[in-house]
C-alpha cells in the first residue's frame, strides 16, 4: 500500500501535540499532520477508540494514525503498529485498536499488528512516561515515508481486546448501553446503529433511559423545539440521546454503561 | 480568482473537526488545512459569523473558509458556498454568512451565493446530521483545486439574512450592545467600533454597562494596574470591556444583549 | 542556519490562532504551522515558556517558534526575536525566553536577540492589542523564508530574564517549587530535574508538599493502581507529582510557588 503521507493524532492531552509534530517532521518532512482531536478524557482508551474508528476510514488510503492514550506507558504493555485494511495506526496495546481488529475480521481485510521493538525507528532517547513522543510519532513518520509496517518489529498474534458489549436483541426489544458522553455537545452515545433496527419503523420505536422515555426517534434536530429530549441516529449511524440546543448530559446525568431500551 | 490552496475550519464542536481534514485531502490532497477556532459556543451561529468575518481577510485571495455552526442540518435550510470579494465561504445558510453579504454590498465587490444541490461535489453517502463531513468539506476541497463556484449549485438571490445590530448615535451618546462574550480571556465584545467615536477623543468618553461606568477609553492592557476594570478597542477596533489579568465577564456576568451607552 | 519552513504557535487563546495562519501563508505560503499549544493560562508567561522550551528542541533545525503571551502589549515592551543554537523564537520581551537565553549559555550556543523595529516586515496596519496577528506571525514567516535575523531589527543586550527560581542542595535534602499546574491531566510540575538527585537512589527518596509526604520515586504510573499518587519523573526529566489515572491537583489543591523537599 503507498503512503499517503498524511498522519493524525488523537491523544487526552487536552491540547497541544505540537511536540509530536516537531518529531514527525524530523524525519517526514513533508507529511501533513492533522488533530483527529485532543479531547479524549483523561486514560479513556474507549473513547479513543471509538473517535478513531468513526473517523479515520474518511481519511485517503495509505494513511497514518497515531493514538495516545496510554496510562500503561512504561509497563510491560507492548507499542504497537496495526494495519488495518486501508489504514495504518500506532499506538499501545491496550485495547485501544479492538474495532480495528473486529472490522478488519467482518470485511476480510489484511489485518497486520507488529510489536515496536526495533529501537532504530524511535527518538535516540526514550522517556519512560511519553512513548508517544519517543516512539509512536517517530514510527508514524517512518510508515508516512513508506518503510514497511513488517521492519517496524515483531509480529504479534495476541493483542489485547477489550471490546464494546453488543446490544441484545429479544422479542419486541433491544438492549444496548451508553458508551460515551460527548461533553462539549452533551450527547449521549449508545452502542445501538442503525443496522441493528433491520427495518423496524423509527416512527414505531420508543427509547428508554433510566425512567426517561422517548416517544419516536427522529430524523434530525431541526425539525424539533430547542430543549426537545430527542433520540436519532448521528453522523455515523450510532442512536444517540440529544436536547435541541442544549445538553442532554447535564439534563439526565447519565453513566457510561446505563442501559438503554428499544422497544418496537 | 485563482485557488490559494488553503482551508480554514470554523466549528462548534470544541475540538477537533479531524474527520474533515480526511475528507478534504483525500479530494485536494495538497490542500493547507488551518483552525480558525472550535471554540465557537454550541449552536451559536452569530459567535461564528463574528469570528469569521474578523479573521477571514487576512487569507491569501482565493482561500476557503469552512463554517459548521448548524442546528437545522437535515431540514430544508439549504447548504450554500459564497464568494464575497476575495474570499470563499462555504457552510449552512441559517444567516452565518450575513457580515460577508454587507461587506460585498458596502464594498462593491463581487458576491455569489449558491445553493449546494450538484451531489456529485459531494461523498457518496450524506449523513442527515453532519453535512460539514459529508457536503461542505468535500465542497471547499474542490473549491481549493479551482472549480468554479458556478459548477456547485444553482444561484441563490434571497440568502437568510440576520443582521447584528447597529449601534444608535443620539445627542451626546452612542447606544450598542453586548454581541459576543469571549470566554476564555473574559472579554466583553460590544457591536461599536472605533469608527462610530469619528474622532470624538477617548479620553472624554464615558462607558455604561448596567450600574458599572468607565471612566474614559484606554489604549491598551499595560498601561493599568491588574485587575482595573477597563474599556478598550480590540484587535479589530471593536469596543470592548476587560479586567486587566483577569475576567470581565467573571466581574460583570453581563448577557449578549446588555445594552452599552457611550457618552461624551 | 537554513530555514526547515516550520512554524510553531503558542498562546493563551484557548484555541483557535488560526488567523495567525492567515498572515504567515500571505508571507510564506509553503510554511508548515504547528500549533505547540493554544492552552497556556491567560497572561501566563512562564507557563508559555517552560512548555516552549522543552517542547521547541524537537524540532528540526531552523523552525521559528511564536509565543504570543503578552499583557504588555502597546507599551514600550519590545517585540523581539531570538536565535538560540538551532531555533528561532519570535515574541514579547517579558521574560518567556529566559530558558533560551540560559540554554544558550549553558551550551555555549549562539545567541542573536533583535528588537523588531523595522516595520516593512509587519502588516501594513499594526493593532496595539494584538502584535501576534499583526508583528509577530509575518517576522516569522519573513525568518521562514529564509530572512536573516539580523534584518529584521536592532541587536538588544539586555532583553528582560525571569529566571525560574533552582532548588537549593542542602545536607540530605533538596529543596525546590512548585512551578507548574498541569490541569489536564492533574500533574503538578516542580522546578527538580532528574539530574539534581545525581545518583541518589530514587527508592531512598521520600517527597514533601505541605503536610503530604511520598515515601519513593515512581518509575511509571503502570506499577500503580488508580488513585495512588505518586512522585516520578516526566517526559523531560522534570519531577512531578501525580494520582495515577485521577488529578493530584484536585487531592492537594497545591499552590505556584509551594515548597517542594525531597529527602534522602
Amino acid at each position: 500500500m503507498k503512503p499517503s503521507g498524511l498522519i493524525s493524532l488523537t491523544t487526552d492531552f487536552g491540547g497541544g501535540g505540537g511536540v509530536m509534530r516537531g518529531v514527525i517532521w524530523g524525519i517526514a518532512p513533508h507529511a501533513q499532520v492533522a488533530d483527529l482531536t485532543h479531547t479524549i478524557e483523561p486514560q479513556n482508551f474507549r473513547m479513543a477508540a471509538w473517535y478513531l474508528s468513526r473517523q479515520a476510514f474518511y481519511y485517503p488510503e495509505g494513511s497514518v494514525h497515531v493514538a495516545v492514550v496510554d496510562p500503561g506507558v512504561g509497563t510491560s504493555r507492548r507499542p504497537l503498529a496495526v494495519q488495518a485494511g486501508p489504514q495504518f495506526f500506532v499506538g499501545p496495546d491496550n485495547g485501544l485498536f479492538t474495532p480495528f481488529y473486529e472490522m478488519a475480521e467482518e470485511n476480510g481485510w489484511p489485518l497486520k499488528v507488529v510489536h515496536l521493538d526495533k529501537s532504530e525507528y524511535w527518538l535516540p532517547k526514550v522517556s519512560v512516561v511519553f512513548h508517544g513522543r519517543d516512539i509512536f510519532s517517530p514510527v508514524a513518520a517512518h510508515l508516512a515515508r513508506g518503510v514497511p509496517i513488517e521492519d517496524l518489529g515483531t509480529p504479534v498474534a495476541d493483542p489485547v481486546r477489550v471490546p464494546f458489549p453488543r446490544p441484545q436483541r429479544q422479542e419486541g426489544e433491544l438492549r444496548g448501553e451508553v458508551i460515551l458522553l460527548y461533553r462539549h455537545l452533551g450527547n449521549i452515545i449508545t452502542n445501538i446503529d442503525r443496522q441493528h433496527l433491520n427495518g423496524i419503523p423509527p416512527e414505531s420505536v420508543t427509547v428508554q433511559l433510566g425512567a426517561t422515555r422517548i416517544n419516536r426517534l427522529s430524523r434530525t434536530f431541526g425539525e424539533h423545539q430547542p430543549g426537545d429530549l430527542i433520540a436519532l441516529f448521528g453522523s455515523n449511524d450510532e442512536l444517540m440521546i440529544s436536547v435541541v440546543n442544549d445538553s442532554a448530559i447535564a439534563r439526565l446525568n447519565p453513566s457510561i454503561g446505563d442501559e438503554v431500551v428499544l422497544r418496537f
